[in-house]
């Protein structure tokens, strides 16, 4: 195969040829539980990173172990001409816990079932990542005048907490013209989309202590302030809980509405309201109207309670009043919003209200505007087209990917997404799959991205190029 | 000892000859973990049951053990003339879990430290039924005409659930003239208080389900419903969170205000806010009013959140969207209200505006209108300044005691109350104690009710007498 004859074809019987290689790999790498919220996987995140390393140099290329910190990014490189564009991909090798219930084979044993690949991990995301790999592995069998990157975090699953630290300390080596992000889910089967933008997240606590221990509510009740009974009122007093319309005065002041064209993407983009609620097991929804549900997930920001600590959950009611009482929860963030702005305005809110109510704010991530015009955004739909034989739209992402906004910050590349995972397969949920139409239609996607990337050379569009179509 | 020299001095020598007696039986009862709330301690409620029965013969009387199709109920006979009053006196020998921190001694070890007995139910209510018990002793070596007899059960603090049962099963040989319960608590130390009415309890669950398992707050976020955020915007809308005031409609209309006379005692009760915010721990009151305070808990109805299911609670926030939740709560009732008629309003309320919510009813116990005036709440208040040198007052209970309500209805006896403890025992709490003060007094205040009891001889009043004074 040379860059003349990489047809889709000639893709497709590379893709064929090197399936067992693909499978080998990915269950070598399914199999490293590397669940980065676990403190005991340590060992695992190196072994994993070590394996990872080891597979550049088995297949004649270079790879090395950045330190960062925290868990270590494996850094590949597939040729250095410093007169060619240097593509740079991102995936993530970290995996979500795996202890819900609900899986019908053991997690970390990959199994085979005809096309579909099972496994944590194996669409998030190190099915993409092997994907993108051998992607590569037909660009430069192919010649392609490309410089390739691999960059494998292994912090995506806990927020990142390293990431930025470790671009800034490696800056130098990392210097790249574009980065693309593998790490995104197409609305259905058969109709590629990338997004246009992601969704930043605010996560935060509240937190009440009126006594010292758990009193007997025979004793005290009506007396005594209960810590549960007020944190449910202040988060009503906070939003709405039935429509999740947010009260917090502004919060929705700096919320850049999508345009006419970013829409008709998204009515295009193959969004089904009953296949969204049966991927997600979804039984009933705020609406039943598919643009509006786009809406509410692609282009508007929420609030979300995530759990409650204080009082007794065991079985039976225990009558007692808590001492104190915390409320975990969230927003996801649209383009235009601000981590900080909107935590501030959450804060005042509730100590102008409920004085004694503690915020706390945890993990944030900023939102992403992405980049829907220029040479690399019309690769982008090119490629799609022509691995899948169907048009790509553009819609959002409604989480959030840390690495992504930190790329363009620190490195001053653009970053694009070629996604390959899909609904069915089960992001953060039991039974996690990937399957080889995916696999084998991806690795053309990257061969064409590259192809263009190598056509298009070293003119990196502008990072602030705008998000609407 | 006999009748005509039944004196204060005598009753205190007496319970100083039987010190070593009382503490010899009260750690052997202490020291068997009669916890009703667990399971595996059915062999140890059998002992205690056992040990109880034996001690009435030991001291030359009868005793033995009901069958209820639940825990035991041991039954103490001392004395069957059927032409003498007879008067039964309610203990409970079941105590609470003691696995809470704060304990400084083993809570199944009996602790004597000067004049102050320390373990698991050496308050509630162990120590005052062996208090009772040698009272029932004083005024038997005295050959007071009467007969007395000892309920004692081992399911209160579970709410009794074959309590009724097993009344109705032994009603025969259960007849009495009056019953006397001995499981309240004082105001303060040093000032004798008995309680005119006890609040009711309905507990109950709201549940809501709209989704199969975790849901990826990113990918559905906004258009997913949350049972958390839903389940805080019912509560807030049942009630306000911080003063407590409910907005169930026709919550408060079967509310029987306590009257001027009741309120004066009340008022005259040693009710302190410092030290009932010592008592409980608490750091924070709803009013710092003590007659607002007291009005609220003893006589006002009560709702409060005591527990949630569903959504995450460990460290950190995980940020998923939880399939259901369930917020477990309760309303303590006063008298006039109804279990029933509160359940039912508070089912309508969710039914007409939250009608996905399910709200399930979990036990409930009626509230109990007290006897305050007639010949035996005259002697209850003369025994009280007989043996504590202090005049006696009525107020209420904010608790519930399951088993009072069922006494007056199925054996047709009035009730009584002849509490010891005080709010510094530390009922349900770690260090739980009793001590010496109280039970010495404690004797004396039997006898001498006992005493009231024979010379008013078989003239019950009718159940229905009226609460206030």
């Amino acid at each position: 195969m040379d860059a003349e004859t990489m047809t889709r074809e000639s893709l497709q019987a590379f893709a064929d040829r090197r399936r067992e290689g693909f499978e080998w790999e990915l269950r070598n790498l399914v199999e490293i539980p590397t669940i980065s919220a676990d403190p005991g996987c340590r060992d695992h995140m190196w072994r994993c990173a070590e394996y990872a390393r080891d597979m550049f140099f088995r297949y004649g290329y270079e790879g090395e172990i950045l330190e960062t910190g925290g868990q270590p990014i494996v850094y590949g490189t597939m040729g250095r001409d410093p007169h060619l564009p240097t593509v740079t991909i991102y995936n993530h090798l970290d995996v979500q816990p795996a202890n819900e219930p609900g899986w019908l084979t053991d997690p970390f044993r990959m199994t085979i079932d005809g096309d579909v690949f099972r496994g944590r991990g194996t669409t998030d995301d190190k099915g993409p990542a092997i994907t993108a790999f051998y992607g590569a592995i037909a660009a430069k069998e192919a010649n392609l005048p490309v410089n390739l990157r691999f960059l494998w975090e292994m912090e995506e699953e806990v927020g990142s907490p390293s990431f930025r630290n470790a671009m800034e300390r490696h800056r130098g080596k990392l210097a790249t013209d574009l980065v693309v992000v593998s790490d995104t889910i197409w609305v259905t089967r058969g109709k590629p989309s990338t997004p246009a933008g992601l969704r930043g997240l605010m996560t935060f606590v509240l937190t009440l202590e009126t006594a010292e221990h758990d009193m007997h509510s025979g004793l005290v009740g009506g007396a005594a302030r209960n810590p549960l009974s007020e944190l449910m009122t202040v988060v009503a007093a906070m939003m709405d809980g039935e429509s999740g319309k947010v009260k917090i005065p502004g919060f929705y002041d700096d919320v850049e509405k999508p345009g006419d064209e970013e829409l008709e993407h998204w009515l295009r983009s193959g969004f089904d309201v009953d296949v969204f609620k049966r991927d997600h097991g979804i039984k009933s929804l705020r609406t039943e109207d598919p643009l509006k549900l786009m809406k509410r997930i692609w282009g508007r920001p929420t609030m979300d309670v995530h759990g409650v600590v204080g009082g007794y959950s065991g079985p039976g009611i225990k009558t007692a009043v808590p001492p104190r009482a915390e409320v975990k929860m969230s927003c996801r963030l649209v383009p235009g919003m601000d981590t900080r702005r909107t935590f501030e305005r959450i804060r005042a809110f509730v100590a102008k209200h409920f004085p004694d109510v503690v915020v706390r704010e945890d993990h944030s991530l900023a939102p992403f505007r992405g980049h829907v015009s220029g040479p690399h955004a019309e690769a982008v739909m090119d490629a799609y087209r022509f691995a899948f034989g169907a048009p790509c739209v553009f819609t959002r992402e409604g989480g959030s990917i840390g690495a992504v906004k930190t790329m363009e910050d620190v490195l001053g590349a653009p970053v694009y997404f070629l996604g390959l995972s899909l609904p069915s397969h089960g992001y953060h949920a039991p039974n996690e799959n990937y399957d080889w139409e995916q696999a084998g239609g991806g690795m053309a996607l990257f061969a064409r991205f590259f192809e263009h990337a190598a056509r298009i050379g070293r003119s990196p569009e502008p990072v602030s190029a705008p998000v609407t179509a």
